[in-house]
Protein backbone atom coordinates (compact mmCIF):
# COMPACT_ATOMS: atom_id res chain seq x y z
CA UNK A 1 0.00 0.00 0.00
CA UNK A 2 0.88 3.83 0.02
CA UNK A 3 0.04 6.87 1.92
CA UNK A 4 0.00 10.35 -0.38
CA UNK A 5 -1.31 13.42 0.33
CA UNK A 6 -1.21 17.19 -1.07
CA UNK A 7 -2.07 19.98 0.41
CA UNK A 8 -3.31 23.55 -1.27
CA UNK A 9 -2.43 26.89 0.92
CA UNK A 10 -1.98 30.10 -0.74
CA UNK A 11 0.90 30.76 -0.35
CA UNK A 12 2.27 27.36 -2.29
CA UNK A 13 1.15 23.29 -2.15
CA UNK A 14 3.16 21.17 0.16
CA UNK A 15 3.83 17.13 -0.88
CA UNK A 16 3.90 14.57 1.64
CA UNK A 17 4.68 10.47 0.43
CA UNK A 18 5.61 7.09 2.56
CA UNK A 19 8.13 4.50 0.49
CA UNK A 20 6.62 1.33 1.44
CA UNK A 21 5.55 -1.00 -1.27
CA UNK A 22 3.69 -4.78 -0.80
CA UNK A 23 2.61 -7.32 -2.78
CA UNK A 24 1.05 -9.16 0.24
CA UNK A 25 2.60 -9.15 3.20
CA UNK A 26 6.06 -10.70 2.80
CA UNK A 27 7.27 -8.69 -0.36
CA UNK A 28 7.53 -5.15 1.22
CA UNK A 29 10.09 -2.84 -0.66
CA UNK A 30 11.02 1.09 -0.33
CA UNK A 31 10.24 3.21 -3.27
CA UNK A 32 9.86 7.12 -3.68
CA UNK A 33 6.75 8.08 -4.56
CA UNK A 34 7.71 11.42 -5.31
CA UNK A 35 8.25 12.12 -8.80
CA UNK A 36 9.63 16.32 -9.50
CA UNK A 37 9.30 17.20 -13.09
CA UNK A 38 10.35 20.93 -13.50
CA UNK A 39 11.65 23.11 -16.97
CA UNK A 40 12.12 26.12 -17.38
CA UNK A 41 8.75 28.23 -15.89
CA UNK A 42 6.67 24.82 -15.06
CA UNK A 43 6.65 22.50 -12.03
CA UNK A 44 4.87 19.36 -11.47
CA UNK A 45 5.34 17.22 -8.57
CA UNK A 46 3.57 13.57 -9.22
CA UNK A 47 3.03 11.26 -5.85
CA UNK A 48 1.80 7.90 -6.94
CA UNK A 49 -0.16 4.72 -5.25
CA UNK A 50 -1.81 1.52 -6.62
CA UNK A 51 -0.17 -1.28 -8.46
CA UNK A 52 3.56 -0.88 -8.65
CA UNK A 53 4.30 -1.84 -12.26
CA UNK A 54 1.38 0.42 -13.43
CA UNK A 55 3.36 3.44 -11.98
CA UNK A 56 6.37 2.62 -12.40
CA UNK A 57 5.39 2.47 -16.19
CA UNK A 58 3.68 5.55 -16.29
CA UNK A 59 6.50 7.69 -14.48
CA UNK A 60 8.64 5.95 -17.14
CA UNK A 61 6.23 6.67 -20.02
CA UNK A 62 6.40 10.51 -18.57
CA UNK A 63 9.89 10.60 -19.13
CA UNK A 64 10.47 8.90 -22.42
CA UNK A 65 8.34 11.24 -23.51
CA UNK A 66 10.39 14.22 -22.14
CA UNK A 67 13.50 12.85 -23.15
CA UNK A 68 12.34 12.32 -26.81
CA UNK A 69 11.11 15.54 -27.02
CA UNK A 70 7.37 13.99 -27.94
CA UNK A 71 4.38 15.77 -29.32
CA UNK A 72 2.83 15.56 -25.90
CA UNK A 73 4.88 15.58 -22.97
CA UNK A 74 4.92 17.32 -19.93
CA UNK A 75 6.71 20.09 -21.15
CA UNK A 76 3.80 21.22 -23.98
CA UNK A 77 1.06 20.74 -22.07
CA UNK A 78 -0.53 23.92 -21.38
CA UNK A 79 -2.62 23.78 -18.14
CA UNK A 80 -2.33 21.35 -15.18
CA UNK A 81 -5.68 19.79 -16.48
CA UNK A 82 -4.27 19.50 -20.01
CA UNK A 83 -1.07 17.44 -17.64
CA UNK A 84 -3.93 15.32 -16.04
CA UNK A 85 -5.39 14.31 -18.70
CA UNK A 86 -1.82 13.53 -20.51
CA UNK A 87 -1.21 11.12 -16.70
CA UNK A 88 -5.07 9.24 -16.54
CA UNK A 89 -4.62 8.91 -20.57
CA UNK A 90 -0.80 7.16 -20.04
CA UNK A 91 -2.34 5.61 -16.48
CA UNK A 92 -5.01 3.85 -18.52
CA UNK A 93 -2.93 2.47 -20.93
CA UNK A 94 -0.69 1.12 -18.48
CA UNK A 95 -3.62 -0.74 -16.83
CA UNK A 96 -5.15 -2.40 -19.83
CA UNK A 97 -1.86 -3.94 -21.01
CA UNK A 98 -2.11 -6.07 -18.07
CA UNK A 99 -5.52 -6.42 -17.30
CA UNK A 100 -7.43 -9.76 -17.08
CA UNK A 101 -4.65 -11.05 -19.30
CA UNK A 102 -4.02 -14.45 -17.20
CA UNK A 103 -6.29 -16.69 -15.58
CA UNK A 104 -7.06 -14.75 -12.70
CA UNK A 105 -10.45 -12.95 -13.75
CA UNK A 106 -10.71 -9.16 -12.34
CA UNK A 107 -7.16 -8.45 -12.15
CA UNK A 108 -6.86 -4.48 -12.29
CA UNK A 109 -3.87 -2.99 -11.67
CA UNK A 110 -5.10 0.14 -10.78
CA UNK A 111 -3.28 3.17 -9.84
CA UNK A 112 -4.16 6.85 -8.47
CA UNK A 113 -2.09 10.05 -8.84
CA UNK A 114 -1.71 13.39 -6.73
CA UNK A 115 -0.65 15.78 -9.55
CA UNK A 116 0.47 19.37 -8.65
CA UNK A 117 2.24 22.29 -9.63
CA UNK A 118 2.56 25.34 -11.80
CA UNK A 119 2.47 26.08 -15.19
CA UNK A 120 3.62 29.20 -16.15
CA UNK A 121 1.14 32.05 -15.49
CA UNK A 122 -1.66 30.09 -14.12
CA UNK A 123 -2.03 30.01 -10.31
CA UNK A 124 -0.15 26.73 -8.35
CA UNK A 125 -2.94 23.68 -8.51
CA UNK A 126 -3.31 20.23 -6.79
CA UNK A 127 -5.50 16.91 -9.29
CA UNK A 128 -6.50 13.65 -7.97
CA UNK A 129 -6.51 11.72 -10.75
CA UNK A 130 -8.37 8.60 -10.98
CA UNK A 131 -7.30 5.10 -11.85
CA UNK A 132 -10.34 5.83 -14.78
CA UNK A 133 -8.14 8.55 -15.95
CA UNK A 134 -10.42 11.29 -14.82
CA UNK A 135 -9.75 14.07 -12.22
CA UNK A 136 -11.00 16.15 -9.24
CA UNK A 137 -8.88 19.53 -8.23
CA UNK A 138 -8.69 20.60 -4.81
CA UNK A 139 -10.53 23.65 -4.03
CA UNK A 140 -10.65 26.41 -0.89
CA UNK A 141 -13.04 24.03 0.86
CA UNK A 142 -11.37 20.80 0.29
CA UNK A 143 -7.72 21.98 0.17
CA UNK A 144 -6.22 18.42 0.83
CA UNK A 145 -6.17 15.20 -1.53
CA UNK A 146 -4.93 11.90 -0.33
CA UNK A 147 -4.36 9.04 -1.71
CA UNK A 148 -3.83 5.41 -0.75
CA UNK A 149 -3.94 4.36 2.93
CA UNK A 150 -6.12 7.41 3.10
CA UNK A 151 -8.44 7.05 6.49
CA UNK A 152 -6.19 6.61 9.29
CA UNK A 153 -4.55 10.21 8.94
CA UNK A 154 -7.81 11.92 7.98
CA UNK A 155 -8.90 13.04 11.37
CA UNK A 156 -6.24 15.38 12.00
CA UNK A 157 -6.09 16.80 8.36
CA UNK A 158 -9.86 17.40 8.80
CA UNK A 159 -9.05 19.22 11.71
CA UNK A 160 -6.05 21.21 11.45
CA UNK A 161 -6.12 21.89 7.58
CA UNK A 162 -8.47 25.30 6.25
CA UNK A 163 -7.83 27.50 3.55
CA UNK A 164 -5.57 29.74 5.37
CA UNK A 165 -3.43 26.96 6.78
CA UNK A 166 0.35 28.14 6.54
CA UNK A 167 2.90 26.20 4.57
CA UNK A 168 4.44 25.15 7.61
CA UNK A 169 1.24 24.23 9.31
CA UNK A 170 0.59 22.27 6.19
CA UNK A 171 3.83 20.47 5.92
CA UNK A 172 3.14 19.44 9.85
CA UNK A 173 -0.33 18.39 9.30
CA UNK A 174 1.28 16.29 6.61
CA UNK A 175 4.03 14.69 8.45
CA UNK A 176 1.28 14.20 11.99
CA UNK A 177 -1.00 12.68 9.20
CA UNK A 178 1.75 10.76 7.70
CA UNK A 179 2.89 9.22 11.45
CA UNK A 180 -0.47 8.40 12.70
CA UNK A 181 -1.01 6.00 9.59
CA UNK A 182 2.03 4.83 10.13
CA UNK A 183 1.66 3.88 13.31
CA UNK A 184 -1.80 2.17 13.03
CA UNK A 185 -1.33 0.26 9.40
CA UNK A 186 2.21 -1.82 8.54
CA UNK A 187 1.72 -1.23 4.86
CA UNK A 188 2.57 2.61 5.19
CA UNK A 189 6.37 2.97 6.41
CA UNK A 190 9.71 5.41 5.55
CA UNK A 191 11.51 7.14 4.19
CA UNK A 192 8.76 9.65 4.72
CA UNK A 193 9.45 12.66 1.63
CA UNK A 194 7.86 15.84 1.94
CA UNK A 195 8.11 18.58 -0.39
CA UNK A 196 7.10 22.67 0.00
CA UNK A 197 6.37 24.35 -3.23
CA UNK A 198 6.38 28.06 -2.79
CA UNK A 199 3.84 30.02 -5.77
CA UNK A 200 5.97 31.46 -8.61
CA UNK A 201 9.03 29.96 -7.61
CA UNK A 202 9.16 26.98 -9.88
CA UNK A 203 11.10 24.93 -7.92
CA UNK A 204 11.29 23.06 -4.55
CA UNK A 205 11.71 25.56 -1.57
CA UNK A 206 11.68 22.10 0.36
CA UNK A 207 12.67 18.68 -1.20
CA UNK A 208 13.68 15.54 1.99
CA UNK A 209 13.70 12.83 2.36
CA UNK A 210 13.45 11.28 6.48
CA UNK A 211 14.44 7.85 7.08
CA UNK A 212 13.10 4.83 9.87
CA UNK A 213 15.99 6.17 11.75
CA UNK A 214 15.59 10.15 11.41
CA UNK A 215 15.83 11.74 15.06
CA UNK A 216 13.57 14.09 13.92
CA UNK A 217 10.71 11.45 13.20
CA UNK A 218 11.38 9.65 16.30
CA UNK A 219 10.97 12.90 18.11
CA UNK A 220 7.65 14.36 16.24
CA UNK A 221 6.31 10.37 17.34
CA UNK A 222 6.92 10.51 20.81
CA UNK A 223 6.24 14.33 20.88
CA UNK A 224 2.70 13.65 18.93
CA UNK A 225 1.75 10.85 21.41
CA UNK A 226 2.76 12.71 24.99
CA UNK A 227 0.82 15.82 23.54
CA UNK A 228 -2.17 13.54 22.50
CA UNK A 229 -1.96 11.71 26.01
CA UNK A 230 -2.45 14.97 27.51
CA UNK A 231 -4.72 16.52 24.87
CA UNK A 232 -6.99 13.57 26.28
CA UNK A 233 -6.03 13.78 29.77
CA UNK A 234 -7.59 17.28 29.87
CA UNK A 235 -11.30 15.98 28.69
CA UNK A 236 -14.11 16.57 30.85
CA UNK A 237 -15.46 13.22 32.00
CA UNK A 238 -18.33 11.65 30.27
CA UNK A 239 -21.76 11.34 31.82
CA UNK A 240 -21.84 9.00 34.35
CA UNK A 241 -18.63 8.69 34.92
CA UNK A 242 -18.10 10.62 38.50
CA UNK A 243 -20.56 7.32 39.37
CA UNK A 244 -16.67 5.09 39.33
CA UNK A 245 -14.93 7.15 41.35
CA UNK A 246 -14.04 5.90 44.51
CA UNK A 247 -17.06 3.92 45.12
CA UNK A 248 -17.73 0.04 45.36
CA UNK A 249 -19.05 -2.32 42.73
CA UNK A 250 -21.68 -2.74 45.71
CA UNK A 251 -22.49 0.70 45.94
CA UNK A 252 -22.56 1.55 42.11
CA UNK A 253 -24.59 -1.62 41.04
CA UNK A 254 -27.13 -0.09 44.08
CA UNK A 255 -27.69 2.82 42.55
CA UNK B 1 -22.41 1.79 7.74
CA UNK B 2 -21.47 1.33 11.16
CA UNK B 3 -18.67 1.67 14.34
CA UNK B 4 -18.74 -0.63 17.31
CA UNK B 5 -16.18 -0.67 19.38
CA UNK B 6 -15.48 -2.83 22.65
CA UNK B 7 -12.42 -2.67 25.26
CA UNK B 8 -11.25 -4.56 27.93
CA UNK B 9 -9.33 -3.82 30.84
CA UNK B 10 -8.78 -5.05 34.17
CA UNK B 11 -11.71 -3.95 35.82
CA UNK B 12 -14.23 -4.92 33.36
CA UNK B 13 -15.64 -3.97 29.79
CA UNK B 14 -16.67 -1.08 27.71
CA UNK B 15 -18.38 -1.30 25.06
CA UNK B 16 -19.18 2.19 22.63
CA UNK B 17 -21.58 2.41 19.50
CA UNK B 18 -23.13 4.48 16.83
CA UNK B 19 -26.89 4.26 15.78
CA UNK B 20 -26.41 5.15 12.20
CA UNK B 21 -27.26 2.98 9.44
CA UNK B 22 -27.24 3.60 5.42
CA UNK B 23 -28.26 1.51 2.49
CA UNK B 24 -27.18 3.91 -0.20
CA UNK B 25 -26.85 7.54 0.37
CA UNK B 26 -30.02 8.37 0.43
CA UNK B 27 -31.63 5.77 3.22
CA UNK B 28 -29.91 6.77 6.44
CA UNK B 29 -31.46 5.48 9.53
CA UNK B 30 -30.93 5.45 13.31
CA UNK B 31 -30.70 2.02 14.95
CA UNK B 32 -29.30 1.11 18.10
CA UNK B 33 -26.74 -1.80 17.50
CA UNK B 34 -25.98 -2.49 21.16
CA UNK B 35 -27.89 -5.61 22.47
CA UNK B 36 -27.94 -6.08 26.38
CA UNK B 37 -28.72 -9.54 27.54
CA UNK B 38 -28.56 -10.42 31.30
CA UNK B 39 -30.18 -13.25 33.56
CA UNK B 40 -28.63 -14.09 36.67
CA UNK B 41 -25.42 -14.83 36.48
CA UNK B 42 -24.82 -14.10 33.14
CA UNK B 43 -24.53 -10.61 31.12
CA UNK B 44 -23.98 -10.14 27.39
CA UNK B 45 -23.59 -6.93 25.23
CA UNK B 46 -24.02 -8.17 21.42
CA UNK B 47 -22.68 -5.55 19.17
CA UNK B 48 -23.45 -5.34 15.47
CA UNK B 49 -22.35 -4.67 12.27
CA UNK B 50 -23.07 -4.99 8.80
CA UNK B 51 -26.04 -5.94 6.66
CA UNK B 52 -29.28 -4.45 9.01
CA UNK B 53 -31.63 -7.19 7.79
CA UNK B 54 -28.68 -9.52 8.90
CA UNK B 55 -28.50 -8.25 12.13
CA UNK B 56 -31.65 -7.76 12.83
CA UNK B 57 -32.60 -11.28 12.07
CA UNK B 58 -29.42 -12.73 14.07
CA UNK B 59 -30.91 -10.78 16.94
CA UNK B 60 -34.63 -11.40 16.83
CA UNK B 61 -32.98 -15.65 16.33
CA UNK B 62 -31.66 -14.93 20.16
CA UNK B 63 -34.35 -13.13 21.96
CA UNK B 64 -36.86 -16.00 20.53
CA UNK B 65 -34.31 -18.89 21.37
CA UNK B 66 -34.46 -17.00 24.89
CA UNK B 67 -38.23 -16.58 25.15
CA UNK B 68 -39.09 -20.45 24.36
CA UNK B 69 -36.60 -21.60 26.48
CA UNK B 70 -34.77 -23.53 23.37
CA UNK B 71 -32.40 -26.11 23.68
CA UNK B 72 -29.60 -23.50 22.90
CA UNK B 73 -29.86 -20.36 23.78
CA UNK B 74 -27.80 -17.30 25.87
CA UNK B 75 -28.92 -18.64 29.05
CA UNK B 76 -27.61 -22.30 28.38
CA UNK B 77 -24.57 -21.56 26.73
CA UNK B 78 -21.70 -22.23 29.72
CA UNK B 79 -18.74 -20.57 28.20
CA UNK B 80 -17.91 -16.96 25.83
CA UNK B 81 -16.45 -19.12 23.45
CA UNK B 82 -20.04 -21.13 23.06
CA UNK B 83 -21.82 -18.14 22.74
CA UNK B 84 -19.74 -16.49 20.33
CA UNK B 85 -19.99 -20.21 18.64
CA UNK B 86 -23.65 -19.71 18.85
CA UNK B 87 -23.90 -16.27 17.62
CA UNK B 88 -21.64 -16.95 14.53
CA UNK B 89 -23.94 -20.00 13.47
CA UNK B 90 -27.09 -18.32 13.45
CA UNK B 91 -25.34 -15.04 11.64
CA UNK B 92 -24.09 -16.98 8.82
CA UNK B 93 -27.43 -19.25 8.55
CA UNK B 94 -29.03 -15.73 7.88
CA UNK B 95 -27.12 -14.84 5.53
CA UNK B 96 -27.04 -17.78 3.31
CA UNK B 97 -30.80 -17.09 3.67
CA UNK B 98 -30.81 -14.40 1.00
CA UNK B 99 -27.39 -14.91 -0.01
CA UNK B 100 -27.45 -14.97 -4.20
CA UNK B 101 -31.18 -15.45 -4.15
CA UNK B 102 -32.11 -12.80 -7.46
CA UNK B 103 -30.02 -11.67 -10.50
CA UNK B 104 -27.13 -9.61 -8.38
CA UNK B 105 -24.29 -12.15 -7.81
CA UNK B 106 -21.99 -12.10 -5.39
CA UNK B 107 -24.69 -10.23 -2.80
CA UNK B 108 -23.50 -11.18 0.60
CA UNK B 109 -25.28 -9.61 3.07
CA UNK B 110 -22.37 -9.96 5.78
CA UNK B 111 -22.34 -8.98 9.32
CA UNK B 112 -19.86 -8.98 11.78
CA UNK B 113 -19.67 -8.67 16.13
CA UNK B 114 -18.69 -8.20 18.94
CA UNK B 115 -19.59 -9.94 22.10
CA UNK B 116 -18.80 -9.04 25.43
CA UNK B 117 -19.11 -10.33 29.40
CA UNK B 118 -19.41 -12.62 31.70
CA UNK B 119 -20.24 -15.79 32.34
CA UNK B 120 -20.89 -17.26 35.62
CA UNK B 121 -17.57 -17.74 37.08
CA UNK B 122 -15.37 -16.78 33.99
CA UNK B 123 -13.73 -13.75 33.24
CA UNK B 124 -15.20 -10.97 31.72
CA UNK B 125 -14.00 -11.69 28.23
CA UNK B 126 -14.68 -9.82 24.20
CA UNK B 127 -14.57 -11.23 21.22
CA UNK B 128 -15.27 -10.31 17.25
CA UNK B 129 -17.71 -13.15 15.52
CA UNK B 130 -16.81 -12.71 12.07
CA UNK B 131 -19.22 -12.64 9.12
CA UNK B 132 -18.00 -16.47 8.43
CA UNK B 133 -19.01 -17.48 11.91
CA UNK B 134 -15.51 -18.07 13.57
CA UNK B 135 -14.13 -15.79 15.83
CA UNK B 136 -10.89 -14.12 18.00
CA UNK B 137 -10.20 -12.81 21.24
CA UNK B 138 -9.30 -9.54 22.70
CA UNK B 139 -6.23 -10.08 24.59
CA UNK B 140 -4.16 -7.97 26.91
CA UNK B 141 -1.72 -6.79 23.93
CA UNK B 142 -4.77 -6.33 22.02
CA UNK B 143 -7.11 -5.22 24.56
CA UNK B 144 -9.73 -3.35 21.97
CA UNK B 145 -12.15 -4.57 19.41
CA UNK B 146 -13.92 -2.68 16.47
CA UNK B 147 -16.25 -3.38 13.41
CA UNK B 148 -17.55 -1.35 10.97
CA UNK B 149 -16.17 2.12 9.57
CA UNK B 150 -12.56 1.32 11.68
CA UNK B 151 -9.60 2.96 10.44
CA UNK B 152 -10.70 6.32 11.55
CA UNK B 153 -10.76 6.20 14.86
CA UNK B 154 -7.92 3.91 15.59
CA UNK B 155 -4.89 6.23 15.76
CA UNK B 156 -6.19 7.22 19.28
CA UNK B 157 -6.84 3.84 20.31
CA UNK B 158 -3.44 2.92 19.58
CA UNK B 159 -2.04 5.45 21.47
CA UNK B 160 -4.15 5.40 24.58
CA UNK B 161 -5.95 1.95 25.35
CA UNK B 162 -3.26 -0.60 26.65
CA UNK B 163 -3.62 -3.55 29.39
CA UNK B 164 -3.78 -0.91 32.58
CA UNK B 165 -5.99 1.31 30.80
CA UNK B 166 -9.09 2.45 33.46
CA UNK B 167 -12.41 1.78 32.77
CA UNK B 168 -12.69 6.06 32.80
CA UNK B 169 -9.83 6.28 30.30
CA UNK B 170 -11.59 3.75 28.20
CA UNK B 171 -14.93 5.14 27.87
CA UNK B 172 -13.49 8.57 27.26
CA UNK B 173 -11.10 7.00 24.69
CA UNK B 174 -14.33 5.41 22.98
CA UNK B 175 -16.07 8.78 22.70
CA UNK B 176 -13.01 10.51 21.20
CA UNK B 177 -12.36 7.16 18.65
CA UNK B 178 -16.20 7.68 17.74
CA UNK B 179 -16.12 11.17 17.35
CA UNK B 180 -12.87 10.88 15.27
CA UNK B 181 -14.90 8.93 13.09
CA UNK B 182 -18.29 11.01 13.11
CA UNK B 183 -16.19 13.81 11.87
CA UNK B 184 -14.76 11.68 9.03
CA UNK B 185 -17.24 9.83 8.10
CA UNK B 186 -20.86 10.40 6.83
CA UNK B 187 -21.73 6.73 7.10
CA UNK B 188 -21.23 6.65 11.43
CA UNK B 189 -23.43 9.04 13.08
CA UNK B 190 -25.51 9.45 16.53
CA UNK B 191 -26.50 8.72 18.76
CA UNK B 192 -23.57 7.46 20.32
CA UNK B 193 -24.22 4.81 23.22
CA UNK B 194 -22.01 3.89 25.70
CA UNK B 195 -22.15 0.90 28.39
CA UNK B 196 -19.63 0.16 30.92
CA UNK B 197 -19.36 -3.17 32.93
CA UNK B 198 -17.93 -4.11 35.74
CA UNK B 199 -16.12 -7.25 36.25
CA UNK B 200 -18.58 -10.14 39.03
CA UNK B 201 -20.97 -7.76 38.62
CA UNK B 202 -22.95 -8.62 36.04
CA UNK B 203 -25.35 -5.85 35.56
CA UNK B 204 -24.40 -2.35 33.36
CA UNK B 205 -22.70 0.39 35.82
CA UNK B 206 -23.58 2.66 33.17
CA UNK B 207 -25.10 2.87 30.00
CA UNK B 208 -25.52 6.18 28.45
CA UNK B 209 -27.06 7.00 24.89
CA UNK B 210 -26.32 10.64 24.17
CA UNK B 211 -28.21 12.04 20.66
CA UNK B 212 -26.77 14.39 18.72
CA UNK B 213 -27.87 17.83 20.21
CA UNK B 214 -25.98 16.00 23.72
CA UNK B 215 -24.37 18.86 24.88
CA UNK B 216 -21.97 16.87 26.45
CA UNK B 217 -21.34 15.61 22.85
CA UNK B 218 -20.40 18.93 21.67
CA UNK B 219 -18.31 19.96 24.35
CA UNK B 220 -16.09 17.33 23.81
CA UNK B 221 -16.23 17.76 19.61
CA UNK B 222 -15.05 21.34 20.59
CA UNK B 223 -12.90 20.90 23.15
CA UNK B 224 -10.94 17.59 21.53
CA UNK B 225 -10.51 19.67 18.35
CA UNK B 226 -9.16 22.99 20.69
CA UNK B 227 -6.88 20.25 22.21
CA UNK B 228 -5.65 18.68 19.51
CA UNK B 229 -5.09 21.91 17.69
CA UNK B 230 -2.85 22.86 20.83
CA UNK B 231 -0.83 19.57 20.94
CA UNK B 232 -0.60 20.05 16.80
CA UNK B 233 0.97 23.56 17.62
CA UNK B 234 3.18 22.86 20.47
CA UNK B 235 5.30 20.42 18.01
CA UNK B 236 8.76 21.14 16.91
CA UNK B 237 8.95 22.53 12.82
CA UNK B 238 10.59 19.69 10.28
CA UNK B 239 14.17 20.16 8.86
CA UNK B 240 13.96 22.62 6.44
CA UNK B 241 10.91 24.83 7.94
CA UNK B 242 12.97 27.60 9.33
CA UNK B 243 13.71 28.18 5.73
CA UNK B 244 9.99 29.71 5.32
CA UNK B 245 10.20 32.00 8.31
CA UNK B 246 10.98 35.51 7.74
CA UNK B 247 12.36 35.24 4.29
CA UNK B 248 11.56 36.48 0.92
CA UNK B 249 11.10 33.68 -2.20
CA UNK B 250 14.28 34.85 -4.08
CA UNK B 251 16.56 34.75 -0.57
CA UNK B 252 14.70 30.78 -0.20
CA UNK B 253 15.40 29.90 -3.53
CA UNK B 254 18.85 31.12 -3.68
CA UNK B 255 19.73 28.53 -0.47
Amino acid sequence: MTYCLGISTREGLVFVSDSRTNAGVDHINTYSKMHVFKHEHRFLVLLASGNLATTQGVVAHVERDLREHSHISLNTVSTLDEAAEYIGGISVSEQNKHANKRLEKDFRPEASFILGGQLKQDPPGLIHVYPEGNFVHASSSTPYLQVGEVKYGKPILDRIVEDETTLSSAVMCGLVSMDSTMRSSAVVGPPIEYLVYLKDSYASAIHRSLDEDNEYLLMLRRMWSENLREAFKALPDAPGLDLLQGQSIAEILKL
